[in-house]
């Protein structure tokens, strides 16, 4: 028998007490959690179930699969149906408001589980549980701080594994492979169903100015139109950019960051946007204390940008991104987001992606991406590699 | 500009009208596709966006992203409340009932559509897109034949990877690499959210008894909590099975093919349980003709099993699977299911993985997976590899 919990039980009740104190704020009595990054959240594995959590902070788990897991309020169903006739045999009443993640849930299972509740207000939580995953706990910050230090690890193997005439695709091959063997987990968690992706990018020469379908601050054809992102099967050849943007899931927690190789040198407009991004990263870490709006720091980045002259070419040239960074955390995509119309404000815990990249049409992709932990004197990078543009000669 | 379709406008519409009959079965007036996989389905690309498909066959391709496509009925949108903007400036009438993916988008989603079409029922379409997709046309089959050509390539040069003392992951890690190098695209699409897979799974000796969270055939640990399947750093010894069910999406259309490898020779058991997965495929595949219902062959394999007093360790052991087999294509678990309580019935053009695979404690899975494609004969094998135990020696 294991245990069903693979965080202590202190951490759980760390993560638990965050999603009740939002809970509290707009009067649910319980959220029924379905989403797999959600269960991890809580539970700190995944499983095939729900997690039920009440407003004064019991967490109960309704597992169908794996079989065979222990430990407190872990009650085996079948269907979603048991949820209800486990509680009502406890005798825990059923909540006059539940909250479900309606952003994420089919429509299907959301009239299924309303059903089962007849007479339950149906809250959407979706946002709660975003909100509670973007400040990370302590131990959780340990985990991403592993996860950089594995992802800077494997970031350094790059330039020997480079062979002349390789293409885009063989060279990251290579990459996933080095990845892998130092612990890289592959999966890419990615919340909703709209952008998909395999373990990363390696993007070089005009394919970076390639628009695709997915909403990355990077695009790419891709080497099939069923996944039209990264890497096309271009040649790396000398004065092309290489930019690396690969997987930095090495503990269930993400860390995202990109460097750029070339073989032989770059131009000028290259090095200088090049600059040019690690400049911002630097304002922008600095500025990012506790309290600040995300908004704030996307407007420094386009005045740095404009100071420089280089926003025909920032964030995209055929088709730009709308945002310079984003939360990471189990998903590559988490709360805060660095954007224009942003509502979110920085808060320690917050763990934030920055990625002011530039796309140079004939050369490729240049900038630099790292994640920091926004604490009470700015923004702390935990992807340490060296930033500046890495020979391959 | 690139065009829109990636297939011809011929295998484009052989698609549209496999929809609009299953459409008039129900009277609907019209179905409207966010799922990526659907709409990789009706243009052969994977966009961000809607596709709106009426009942007299005619498509539109509503698309935010990427910028620059062009074609027939490409029309370009910021939000889906522009898509009934678009339609009545076209002088199109609204329809009276609208297909939705409701098992697949999320309820939030589904709100915000049914909202813009406020005199419009709303239908589940999640169903209608199933059926049409189980039924591949003759361009589909040759994609997947491709598949099967490739994957079996890859799975030729598993035994030239395989050094002693590898771990169960450095082995995966080999594959995945010949795999990619091969023109695999990585990418396991799975339809839903609840199941999650890196790139298929190496499983040896006690770790396929490890019994997983996911859906699938085979368990595993896993090396994270966070994504627990599969390979788990297992040390390859002599004497233990080690079965490879590794990802064949080489078209975007995918092939399903496990295969069993060893160190030395295995015991009696599961030479025996191995033959008798070769054995029910053979029987299966020459039963499995158009109009035979599935749950007839996976009653066959149990009588087949149960002949054998192989029922204990059949499809896992601490865990068992409920079904034998199952479609692919575009994605992993598509119709039909080969499952006892399964309704569905053969037809010409279904592509059906077969996988009788057993799991014997102590020593690992034995069996064997393909990928067959109906024809008024039987079940075409179309992942034609050696199916006997490999040595790796």
């Amino acid at each position: 028998m294991e245990n069903l919990l693979q965080i202590t039980s202190s951490e759980a009740t760390i993560r638990i007490n965050g999603i009740k104190s939002l809970m509290q704020k707009i009067d649910l009595d319980a959220v029924l959690i379905s989403d797999n990054a959600n269960k991890f959240y809580v539970s700190g594995r995944v499983y095939n179930g729900y997690a039920y959590i009440t407003a004064n902070g019991n967490a109960i788990h309704f597992i169908r699969r794996p079989v065979e897991l222990s430990g407190d309020n872990v009650e085996y169903i079948h269907k979603p149906e048991n949820i209800t006739e486990i509680l009502r045999s406890k005798g825990i009443s059923l909540p006059s408001s539940l909250g479900l993640e309606l952003d994420l849930a089919p429509y299907s299972v959301v009239q299924r589980i309303a059903k089962i509740f007849p007479d339950t207000k149906i809250v959407n939580a979706s946002g709660i549980m975003r909100q509670a995953r973007s400040i990370k706990s302590e131990y959780e910050i340990e985990l991403l701080k592993l996860s950089g230090i594995k992802h800077a690890q494997s970031y350094s193997q790059i330039r020997d594994i480079y062979t002349p005439n390789m293409t885009d695709l063989e060279f990251q091959v290579e990459i996933e492979r080095i990845s892998r063997l130092n612990g890289c987990l592959g999966q890419f968690r990615i919340s909703g169903d709209s952008m998909e992706i395999y373990m990363g990018n390696v993007i070089c020469g005009d394919n970076a100015d390639n628009p695709s379908p997915y909403d990355f601050a990077m695009g790419g054809a891709g080497i099939h139109p069923s996944l039209p992102v990264g890497c096309n099967g271009t040649k790396i050849k000398p004065n092309m950019a290489i930019m690396v943007d690969v997987n930095g899931n090495y503990t269930g927690y993400t860390t995202d960051m990109s460097r750029v190789f070339s073989v032989g040198s770059l131009d000028e407009l290259s090095i200088k946007a090049h600059k040019c991004s690690c400049h911002i990263c630097q304002e922008l870490s600095a500025m990012g204390k506790p309290g600040i709006e995300a908004k704030a720091l996307y407007d420094k980045a386009i005045e740095i940008v404009t100071e420089n002259e280089l926003g025909h070419i920032f964030m995209g040239h055929r088709q730009k991104a709308g945002f310079i960074g984003h939360g990471v955390g189990i998903e590559i995509n988490e709360s805060p987001v660095i954007a224009p119309r942003s509502r979110d404000i920085l808060a320690i815990g917050n763990v934030i992606a920055l990625e002011p990249k530039f796309v140079i049409p004939g050369i490729g992709a240049v900038g630099i991406e790292n994640t920091y932990i926004v604490t009470p004197n700015g923004m702390e990078c935990i992807t340490l590699a060296p930033e500046e543009i890495i020979s391959l000669d």
